[in-house]
């Protein structure tokens, strides 16, 4: 897991178009909307009958990623899946996708094609067409930037500011195993770095490890959604931690919360695991990022819709009063949430 | 010109949330096409009746610029500029642009404000909204990548590979004049290495200093040609040089060209400087990079629209001879044009 054997061609044999020829040449457009893909100065989208979502993430090494222990494919997989998950948050379907990649000359030609291997296997899986994208050098390391084009009907798109008083506060998944899942794979890294050659102790805890390393965005939630004709007022993906998301939610819709800690999904494994590391459960599920699940907000009306589906978890409802974002806990008293995310901007 | 005063605010006092607030929060959308832009999971567009042109480009510190000499609102309004001459390339009007930013923290909040001042100047002098983006920590530098998204009416897109053996090959300004900038801002650098405090000597180059740190893109050319219902054939925008780019086309296109030497429009400032660097002037239009020019091909039945418009010079003409790509020098000599254009991944 840690080292990867592989045979090495050098970026400037192929130069930056056989690059781009060499990456794109197989992909086949599955989009009707998709009219031109990767080779011209720009693609083409139509989508007459529908908006458009748009959403950019970058994802740098060093900072969001370690090839320490992040396969080079799924790195590829996780950055794609990242960004539709955006476009789900929308109550949309992700559709094209374009890849800005630049990498030092210490990256052969066989690690970026992992890399697309990982975005391609997405795009196959959500249906989305890569359709364009920019390759440079970099003097340090690999950075990604992708940028997914969404479709939704008009009218339907949900913003992060329409929570209504009354609301109650869904979240799909479970929460909290991405960020066990990091702690876990930081841990075998310092055994590892300490004692070159060790084997990491991963047994167990496959769950945990592909809720960090290969996160899947929530497609099948906005399809029940769809199905069951239900439109949420607000919506967010949970990308920085369920308080974090929360709170913008609240904030952006000029509404306050009570969450009930005994209502916080959150997977047997990554309970386990949180206690050996000795930290809260409910700190992990709260604070802990990446789960890429949905928060979203509905009216009451829909209780009957959504208390059985196994996709999802009622954990709260919308107040009227903004300044109270507040977590119930298993004792009945009540903490003030507090955002604990990732800062892009703080030294960790 | 070499130094920048300014106060410094460290980016983490305003944390990445606080960050994009203080960015974007004087942004007035202009476009009826954008529905929502900054502060959601994606931005919202409406172009129901006509089809998306989408591009995305990477700017890299020490790779595509120099932050030297490079003022960072310069490289702002540049960064916008290239992305939007993408969409002219199309025959398309750009519309929406996103930014991913990632700096170290070098930088103060003052340096990122600058960037996005030219960002926003270039947003506002064509008509594009800024609607989304991303910021990031980098443990390297400063670097942008951009995503502009464009609206054309649907079947007016005009694609690289549409040329037809006679039509005529136009192309808008004149060249070589980015890349004499370059040579020029290069000179005076190394001389202010090697004796700091010198004071560099930029008089009366105004003009070919002005063609490399703020370019503009050719919205007067797709302009002109719709007032004069002229629709190419095909069309590229010139970033890495004309040979580079007429390559591109004629491959795409499957056919030949001839250029002659002595229609290639050439600034004469841009023919003292080359002479005073000793480099032939039509070397540095062949292969000087960065200039933004169109380049593009349409049926002879339009020389007469377009022989006496002070924007457009044309230079050749395409053939049915696929791997016969002809300079035709002063002294009626043919010579096979070839690529020296930027390569991403040569080690200059």
């Amino acid at each position: 897991m840690f080292q990867q054997e592989q045979s090495k061609t050098e970026l400037k044999q192929l130069g930056e178009f056989g690059l781009i020829n060499h990456l794109t040449s197989t992909i086949r457009l599955q989009n009707t909307s998709s009219i031109k893909g990767v080779g011209d100065d720009a693609a083409v989208i139509r989508q007459h009958e529908k908006d458009l979502l748009v959403s950019t993430d970058m994802l740098l090494e060093g900072i969001h990623f370690d090839l320490t222990y992040v396969p080079l494919k799924h790195l590829g997989y996780k950055a794609a899946v990242v960004n539709f998950s955006d476009i789900y948050a929308m109550n949309g379907k992700p559709e094209q996708l374009t890849v800005a990649l630049a990498c030092s000359n210490r990256f052969p030609l066989e690690a970026i094609e992992q890399i697309y291997e990982g975005l391609l296997l997405a795009c196959n899986e959500y249906g989305v067409d890569l359709v364009g994208g920019d390759t440079a050098s970099s003097k340090a390391g690999l950075l990604l930037s992708l940028t997914i084009i969404g479709a939704v009907e008009p009218g339907k798109a949900v913003y992060r500011s329409g929570a209504k008083t009354g609301d109650l506060i869904v979240v799909s998944g479970d929460l909290g195993g991405a960020y066990m899942g990091l702690q876990l794979l930081e841990r075998e890294k310092a055994v590892f770095m300490e004692t070159p050659g060790a084997q990491p102790d991963l047994q167990g805890f496959d769950y945990i490890l592909q809720r960090q390393l290969r996160p899947e965005a929530r497609r099948d939630v906005v399809e029940f959604l769809a199905e069951n004709a239900i439109q949420p007022n607000a919506m967010i993906d949970i990308s920085d931690g369920l308080s974090s998301e929360i709170l913008h939610l609240c904030t952006q819709s000029n509404t306050g919360c009570r969450v009930f800690e005994d209502k916080l999904p959150i997977d047997p494994t990554t309970v386990n695991l949180a206690r050996e590391f000795e930290i809260d459960p409910t700190v992990c599920a709260l604070n802990g990022g990446e789960d890429y699940e949905l928060l979203f907000t509905l009216p009451q009306e829909h209780f009957e819709k959504i208390r059985n589906c196994p996709l999802l978890s009622i954990i709260g409802y919308i107040t009227d009063t903004p300044n109270e974002h507040l977590l119930v806990d298993k004792s009945g008293n009540t903490h003030h949430l507090t955002a604990q995310g990732w800062n892009a901007f703080e030294k960790k």
